[in-house]
């Protein structure tokens, strides 16, 4: 199973700054990542929580849930939070960091991502796709 | 309608540190809201939680519950949150950050807003009146 | 009385970016804060230099001249005056700072104010009226 | 009574990166709290989250519990979290900041502390033994 | 058309520090790029060198060659060369940035990417797989 | 009209640190402006002052006057003066920043102009040429 | 003979971001440095590579030429290159900096030039006329 | 003929916070250097000022006037003024920097002098006496 | 036997600062070292010394000596040594060190610590108790 | 008494750097602080050291000696050294900092001074007269 | 075999700034590597180029010519190249960096060098006999 | 005669950390320096002392002894010490700075040197032949 996680404001998706993340919704991108589940024959489970504490909470519970790999996008905790980063290093379960836009193409403190080191990889700017090629990445190598 | 939202370590008012924050409690502050909107006409809901995530939740529902604005005292979160920032950002409804004591003149830290680019403005230092300020101010401009 | 000092290029109000500043002149802006003050019973003085020592000297002649309290705009000496600073600091009448755009959506050296931290407060980003509610704080706690 | 708080990813310990935090796991960290406080004859309480706002929650509330003496293992928080410093600013309690890895032997980030400042000391790399040290002054201070 | 550049010292892929880059040699990325090509219906062109004017010159002739996109590994480029933005931004072609190696995991100086900005998106440290999956991207959307 | 203003210390031309700034007067420079001009058929008029305010008012007096283009040397003020910055990004006439010697290969607080980047251009380090060309630029621009 | 160079990606110009640099191609703008220079009988000779090293031995070979200045246009090598900076201040013909932007009105890593300290001086954000400028000072210092 | 120069805010002396400064007067002040004058036989001519263009003006008359050697406290000016020290540095006649209080001893932002550098040396933190070591310093080298 | 060293200052303890460092005298400090080392039966052995080469032979000679533990307060050494750094990394013997006051409610610069890093671990701001504490560490795990 | 203090690299006085320090050797500089004292009636005591733990010695014992002011040049431990500062600000005697050279118009590591924030106040750039001074200074408020 | 290469700028050896980098000229210097060589029994082979890449692609070629070392003058590109570092740490030769002059006396940006950190060592300032001790080293551990 | 002077820890050599300093003991890279110096004809006196103060004393000797050139290993002072780099700076005999590891490949504070820009050069990262080439430069320069 691969667990896919969305951070705080990532439930806005569609409505918020559409001009930056497009127009897709929160559903239509948990509705790619299933897609993407079922074409390579794994199961996909979808969550989203705007508390930093919550993410952690299901970060540790990746493995026992049976999770082979989590797709991630911390959204504005990327840039801030060193427990979140801890709870990744701390887990057996790969991580991928996902996130829609190009944050290198915006303010200065999104360019730093503290999970970063500590994940697998990460996907950026790539819009839901990044996602789909997270999940693929992990299905692949996770069988 | 206006939300006031206060956060983290707000509940302590007038126990903690009185000499930076002055002997009102937060019972104290609220009141002054709910007064200052009844003088305009203009319902105002109080609202207080030490946890990010929930004052993202509630900012995510301002609109639904018919706020026309927001006044925001993030405590400590002001400095280092940019989820609260995109939360922000991500709604339609005005925000204005509010300090009870001159931030500028305590320690270094709390010179940097990573919230106040993204609200219409801010009020420092000026107590609890900057709260009635504040409420004045979307209440006239929301009618 | 409150006196209301306009620093550099607030002469230009109205015709300066009116996109960052709005379309209010200087005159719209003297005449708001004269009501504020009338409504209040408080005389209200208002002044604009571009000079930097014009408004130290201003700031020294507060008291003599009966001002209980002084609203400040300092423009760009905001962020690069400390002499500015060490007059604030050395006067007995309490100051507070007011900018008309919200200088933390605007370029990073905007962010810094060297003033703010020796002032009662500041109102950001509230336009014409962060004026307003400035005099009336100030016209209340003074009397 | 003193409260041992044990921040996110503490619950991981034994299993997370053994060769950091060592193999003892938080069962065994905390009975070894109890251990040190039954000696000295002062209850220990335990508690672990990974929620920022429930770490403060608990913090405002050691007084009414009875707490004499916080020990306070803030994990990723320490380094990111305005918050928690003000929480602990504001309540009467004394509290120890206590770490189990020697933090400026890793990376260059960790090296920072926002809460050390506000704490009445901090005790860094002596494992489990930390705790112990840490409950045994706050004992022997406050009986 | 598909066009594959690879940057300075990718030329000793399989040989260059494996425990940082992997076994595969540099002809097993490009075929791994020519198969991925080949599924979607999209010819694949691989280029390498080691000279900073060879690869901005290509990406200048990318458009007139018929390339719909271009997969780009800078390598150490990627942390230096503002001409090599430049030429990324001068271009009408989408370009993706692709590491074989997780950047963030290791020397600081290589967190920051000068390209990554102007670049549609980026796939950090997924191995040969990034470039399929970035090949993927641009041909799904170019196809 | 263009206007030719002169900061702070450029009224010690010849005199001042001739082996840094030359051995030409400030009469000498203005009487190459007006003969620059005079070429062109385009009056010029040159001031100087050491007081930011006055340079500042020129300024914005400037469109008033007839001015087409604006020359200015702001001496010291370049790297120090948000003031000036704002006076020239507030009026509609063109300006154009100069300085005699060559900036950067000065002292590193020399490096940073708070000016040029709401200038047209700049030209740097070409001596008393240096404000012929930049009048020539103005003058067949604005004719 | 004034020897024009212009550095990576200005083969680019009329087509690469013409907000930022213009409709001019390369074409014109070299024909207005020929038409510059003819008009003070002055042959100019103007070449175009985006290759670093290549920039390097032009100005190596730029006595030998017979050139008694050089016009460059460093393009994105300007913030990057300490060996043209070196190639500048170790050859005798003097050589001026010439940017068709304004590069302080743009992104901040383009605020420092390298070069800039051992160049003659510095023309920046005039367009095409900052080479003709250039050349002219050249010609009349040179003959 | 020794020059006292005194910047801006020091005509508050003796009512601005005299736990920082002292109880003494600007007319104590410059009676002290009087008499220091008068002890070793040379004039004293004191002045003060809040306009920085003003004390660049003083600097560069005060060789036409007589001045053999300039005490300056630049108050606020010390820390944010290139054009004072331009002024300084473009002057024939030697200046001593004189504050009353141990900048190094409060905010970080006075611990900088812009104008140290180019004065002959400084003496800070001895109060109106440091006015009288200067001017016997002066008078014994200029006699 | 544990090495009690303490470096710099450590001499001046009971009259030094009291408000920061307590009325203890050193004397007293090391009684209480001693008497913690009786109650577990181990030897300790306490030196002071202002050199900080004296403090770089006495740890090399610690081995040597019999010494199983040593417990440094290296004084301001603490923030600029690295030649005491090198010292204790090139030992066998662990190091603990100690600090009575809270370095973190202090100035900035003794926030970093250029050994904390190469010691066992460290214990700050608990007063003489963080030395009974430190020995109590090193005699349990050396005993 | 007046203890004057000498750091490292004092007693080449006059053999070194003579452009920076003049051609006075150290005894002729402790015979002017003698003279001075004579002058005014108090006994000085000189003592040079290259050593940091010396100079801390030195002024330990420096009331018990009888000393009322301590005149000291740290040299190059005016940059370094914490434990120097610390010394200064354990102990009752007021010290004056003094340095031969101007050491703001020297490297930029020259520029910041650990110890001048708990002396009494510096003379810089004066050179033996500096000494001079700062003995009359220490003696007229000692006597 | 030992290869012993120069970056750019080195062909202008004797004529290029000769205060800084001597008189001898590049053939000069190349003749004392090969008699180094010679009198050790190793081949020397020269080479240079001003081109980062064709240094780059030399790098990688050492090992198929016969070379056992490198000694390697990157000229500029030490401040600036990711790549050339790369380049070094991904081949089995190892190489020696070599600076005629002591980069550590001259410009603030020259103090670091991206290479190294990957080569087995460094010799500066010692003109070309630092070539020759390069060399010797090399042919001692590799002869 | 040539002076080797080895700084704080060297006395460790051997027994320290040996994977970064080697295996060899002080006295056989003392041997090594002596062996080199009769190859040679000059002879070579050898120290080690852990006092800053001590080494500087040494430096201020250096020419009375007769030396004629130095070979300066400062060990932790090179990176701390303003004081020894005066030492260098104030005496006529040239030294050259060794050390055993590349400090570049080591901790970031490890990578600047104080003492670099006034040293003859630097020979880094080379092991005991490091020494024996600083000697061999010293010996023939000085002959």
């Amino acid at each position: 199973m691969i667990l896919v996680l969305n951070g705080p404001n990532l439930n806005l998706l569609g409505r918020r700054e559409p001009e930056v993340y497009g127009r897709a919704t929160l559903a239509d991108l948990e509705r790619a990542c299933h897609d993407a589940g079922r074409e390579l024959g794994v199961e996909v489970v979808c969550r989203q929580s705007n508390h930093e504490g919550q993410l952690i909470d299901w970060l540790h519970g990746a493995a026992a849930e049976g999770a082979t790999g989590v797709v991630l996008n911390p959204g504005g905790y990327t840039h801030t939070s060193v427990a979140l980063r801890d709870a990744i290093a701390g887990i057996a379960v790969p991580v991928i960091e996902v996130h829609l836009s190009n944050v290198h193409a915006r303010e200065r403190f999104r360019h730093r991502s503290l999970v970063a080191g500590v994940c697998l990889g990460s996907v950026l700017g790539l819009g839901v796709d990044g996602y789909r090629l997270a999940v693929r990445h992990l299905a692949t190598a996770s069988g």
